[in-house]
């Protein structure tokens, strides 16, 4: 039976770890601060001391770490993945980063011998929880084939996109139509206002027909009740719509729709409202 | 028994019409072209020979017109709502016009003795011919009370929005904020192809999270085909863009957002995709 | 030698006729509050009880009024204009108004038999005093031609642009331009601030390149020291661009550089700047 | 005497150094192709072997250089500036590069003993050979004074603007105003274009009133022509914007009208007008 190993039990790679404990897998797991791997052991995992450790014990070793820094820092750092790894044993790293911090994990990995996907996911703490996340794939196909089961405990839907990066660019592509939708929802909400109609029986229209969404959903209650808790931090949101101009720049596509939106979310940055959730763009557009 | 009024036959009012009949009420039809009066009248409809008579023999009178031309022509004309109209019996106006025209037709209809309602709809032939709709009612409170029966025939959601011109307000709300979901689509398609990314899958991602919304799942699928039927025309999508920054000019609420879209409507008018579905916008965005 | 009437005599006219006066011309002066007419008298010119009566007695009538509201009631009100028109007597009216307005005056002056100009200026009080205006003069070719000696005395610049209109379109694209080169040099000197750049060092080096410009110069002081006295109202700049992308709509030309730029300055307009200098825009773009 | 050093005699640095010895300046060159030498010598310079010689020998090196690799190289390179650098001799960098590479190279030449000047210009080849550029200095203040005789054979117009990397960031923003000054014509003109008014009208209104600046003179000779022929390239301008914006991004401060113009000229250089002059952004908003 194939073994994982499992890097990283945050808010979403707890839950995440739990999920394939409890699915019947075999997994060893590790952690920064060791703490927290007392849950996980609890339910039935093993406790490795090391990245290294993992990678060098495990069949397929999945990561999920908070930013860029720390999967580097993971893979490249004094007993990390890459000392570990190796004899096509699988890494897979489901960490939201940037396509050359997955490039250079990736190229890293092979060259050791081992085998190599990226795989951030399209939701928060709720999905990972349930095991409903949505799973963008890419990197080595038969890496993707075998782990199938894993990803099956994980999430509800799961994509094989291409070569390494393509994980990261469907993310900045999806956050960028993101982001759009909120600036769209934050005017109609400011202009229907404005001219007297009541908020919520905009959402109510807004849900009953072809435009109904749970974004909208969720977010429209933010916009009237006025407090907005972060689930995705403002700041967040703006870097993945600079990051998407920016790559419409290299490949000669103009955004001016998105460029527009970036600035408005500049706008609420500069305002004070960095660390609420990103609808709180809504403060700089009534 | 409530006797009902319907003036205006055409793709949205016939099957409505004939949703009322359907569903047991007394009605009375009218249209310009009298031969379009034939299938109503074998579904047990009654025929009359122009507005006025219809105004004058029934309780509510319902019209579904194309234009605000033809919304006033039927109103003030010869033979027309504001000669049979009075006596505490309603007219209702569901066809899609501008606030000013609702308005004038609202005050006139008062004068006479008459009760009024605009009522403009969400949906497309779909919706009306299930009976689906969502009903935007604005103006005679009683009015709305009485004709509940008629609406639970013709829509699945009804709301009063107040004073009459606001259901041309919100009508321009909710499509000012699907033209600028219908840009940031098209941005996010375009750029995603342009770096290598499979058009299906993005909008398989997008179906599997918080935005999944029908409107995305309908068009997407012209943005993959690159044909654009028309359900609702671009030149119209950008009239109402172009109404809303107006709105917005008027009260003072700045829409950088919506300004941004209604550019990129110009651009697609102007180069010739005017009539075809708002969807072609993606056309001048790729 | 051809006698001239003059209507109007605010903080344009007045100047303007008391150059016709020292310039030599036979001039007849009218003004709502004919206490202004004094001054003119004392210089030299007749005094008249009516437009109607300026326009009978005199070859050509010049016409400087506040807004389209004062152009349309002293030609189309009781005493106005075209009761004294006629003859093939020339109407020049060099009131800032839209195109519309132009072509209802212009249109019932040629159907009273008189010729008609538009004649807009570009310039405020300054250039009015100092007979520098810039004339844009549209429609009657020989007229144009037999007023040629009076604009030669109000203005350094005249220029004919074709039927009646054309000067007031050419005045919105002169002011969109104005406008947008307004939130450049905004936008600038807030980028240029906030990354430790002296104001004045900015504008100086404006000032000796390609770009240098008066109105950089004039606005560039404002932007430094805070204050905005008015020299060109705000809310009239931010009306000139919503025409002017409105005038864009009906041609099928996008301007997103200048919708964008509205939007700033009505963004400006909401936050209480509306009757200060349009320079103020700089406090929302800061 | 002082001495000067100059490094890079090309279209900007070849003129450049002649006007120094011209000057009678005492002037020792070098050029990666020694062939361009032979003008300056003829001239009455010194020619040198390598960046390090011409610093070891002279008071005060300029360079001139194309961008910001060829900086580097000249600096950091064997044989370059860093090996002759030192005893408080001065460098004084006038190439246009970013502000990174500027305090990379201004860091080492202080770490060896040397002063280090930032000196980036404004204006292109004629200016360079009439001596009227504009210098944007910033860095060493006993540089920037010792080097004023050279600074006023090389320009009309010299400041200093504070820390090395002021330099850079002073030409950004000119370059940002710059950008969207461009797009307001060109919009300007396809609007005025559309409604029947004649372009080259509309640039005499221009060149006679408040927004009289060379630059429109200039481009709008291209516009009316439509021939681009580079003076500045698209591509350059259209890189300054996005800098501009990112700029504007770190520092928190949205940017509405420089972002819709970069997304212009991204439009511009997709449709293969990279090389040609920035004015040729009117190609796509026309």
């Amino acid at each position: 039976m194939t073994t994982y190993g499992f890097l990283g039990l945050g808010i979403m790679g707890g839950p995440m770890a739990a999920n394939l404990v409890r699915a019947g897998f075999d997994v060893t797991v590790w952690n920064r601060n060791p703490a927290k791997c007392a849950p996980l052991v609890a339910l039935g995992a093993r406790q490795a001391s090391s990245p290294a450790e993992v990678c060098a014990a495990c069949d397929i070793t999945i990561a999920m770490l908070a930013d860029p820094a720390a999967a580097r820092e993971v893979c490249f750092g004094a007993n990390g993945v890459l000392e570990g790894i190796g004899g096509g044993r699988g890494y897979i790293d489901m960490s939201t980063v940037d396509d050359e911090t997955s490039t250079a994990i990736g190229a890293a990995v092979t060259a050791r011998g081992g085998r190599f996907l990226e795989a951030p996911v399209s939701g928060t703490k709720k999905p990972a929880e349930d095991g409903t996340l949505i799973i963008l794939a890419a990197g080595d196909q038969s890496l993707f084939t075998d782990a199938g089961p894993a990803f099956a405990a994980l999430g509800k839907k799961c994509l094989h996109l291409g070569e390494v990066g393509q994980g990261a660019r469907m993310k900045l592509v999806v956050n960028m139509i993101m982001g759009q939708m909120m600036t769209a929802l934050g005017e109609g909400m400011a202009l229907g206002r404005n001219c007297g109609l009541d908020g919520g029986q905009l959402l109510e229209v807004l849900d009953a027909g072809a435009m109904a969404n749970p974004m909208f959903k969720g977010k429209g209650q933010m916009l009237l009740s006025g407090e907005f808790p972060t689930s995705f931090p403002l700041k967040h949101m703006q870097k993945d719509l600079r990051l998407a101009v920016e790559l419409g720049d290299r490949l000669g596509q103009p955004l001016h729709g998105a460029a527009t939106a970036n600035e408005s979310f500049k706008r609420a940055r500069a305002a004070g409202h960095a660390d609420e959730d990103f609808a709180a763009v809504f403060r700089v557009l009534e």
